[in-house]
């Protein structure tokens, strides 16, 4: 049996203020990317937590992926779950034509890192019109070189399907506050009953303090 | 002195839950455009809480809209903190460029109508675009006609600045979950310490409930 997962919006926020330290020291963003809907609350609670005082926000574009579960009857060729379609993607006026990620340190966040398959998505298509802008004007050099790295409320330790670049994993720009099994994640803004959510998730932490898992 | 008004994510995610079913009832959306940072959150909630069984998901498309807070030496016409910048539009791309919203009815999700400023910069702009995209491709009629309505988790009980359609307002478009005084509102997602603000939001709500606010 599938162990769920409780996570309450309090866990969440304190997922994304621990995590804050290590983003701002090593990450260093110049902008959010927030997959929607699972990346919106992340992304959120992220900013607060990433502003410095006298600056200013640390601005957030939210893109809109969602994988398209294939029906058996349609699966001929295509592996279920691994179709991603795009419902948003990033406003390209107010980025001037993507020119102003070039050279430029990009934070992609998401809730979970499950299949992997929406993150390759975003990190593939992402790189590509950053490549093509970059072309396109020239720019050259270390300067013009764009930085991906990822944060995710939670990682599953599991067979992926999709793959990140393989520097992004090396120079340690994959972070992931907490790496679980391949359990049932029940986020709090799924929830319909928050209190009953909140008290199974004390009755979880309950457990494990137990060890009684 | 003004009074600090302590909100928690549960109470943010309840007054969603219970605005959902208004909401189905009367706005019937078929997009929910969420004004961010602060319209994330309780779209993302929302979202849950409108998901019919069987139906899919309702989509939201992000925007990002922030009020530009001129400084005194530069205010010589504009009043302060009245003028709109976009840091994100909608996608005209998986939009089918506009024309997938003529005829639509689309909720605009914020967290708070202060001065009502960005929510009036918000419809009007996509109204317009929206009436450019109706033009464009000839559509009259009733079936043409795009509906906007409005959901915000709290109404500031003031002065306004800005202003929405009156047809809005009169065809009842408009819904605030709260409509509280000139308050300073505290929301989670900007709280350094969850645990504190919960332990504040609690106490308020003490006070409240003896009557000696």
């Amino acid at each position: 049996m599938v162990e769920k997962l409780y996570v309450t919006y309090n866990d969440v926020h304190k997922l994304c203020q621990e995590s804050a330290q290590h983003i701002l020291e090593n990450f260093k963003p110049h902008l959010i990317i927030a997959i929607g809907g699972g990346g919106y609350v992340p992304a959120r609670i992220l900013r607060s937590f990433l502003k410095l005082p006298g600056s200013p926000n640390i601005p957030i574009q939210a893109i809109g992926l969602s994988l398209y579960e294939t029906l058996p009857t349609d699966a001929v060729v295509e592996e279920p779950g691994t179709k991603v379609t795009r419902t948003q993607w990033l406003d390209l006026t107010s980025l001037g034509e993507m020119k102003n990620l070039i050279g430029k340190k990009i934070l992609i966040v998401d809730e979970v890192d499950d299949t992997r398959t929406t993150l390759e998505y975003a990190v593939k298509e992402l790189q590509k019109d950053v490549e093509a802008a970059r072309q396109k004007i020239g720019a050259e050099g270390e300067g013009s070189k764009t930085e991906f790295s990822i944060f995710v409320l939670h990682n599953k330790d599991k067979q992926k399907k999709g793959s990140l670049p393989e520097e992004l994993i090396n120079e340690g720009r994959y972070l992931a506050a907490r790496t679980v099994g391949d359990e049932w994640i029940c986020y709090p803004w799924e929830a319909v009953d928050i209190d009953e959510h909140d008290e199974f998730a004390r009755q979880m932490k309950a457990r494990q303090a137990n060890g009684s898992s």
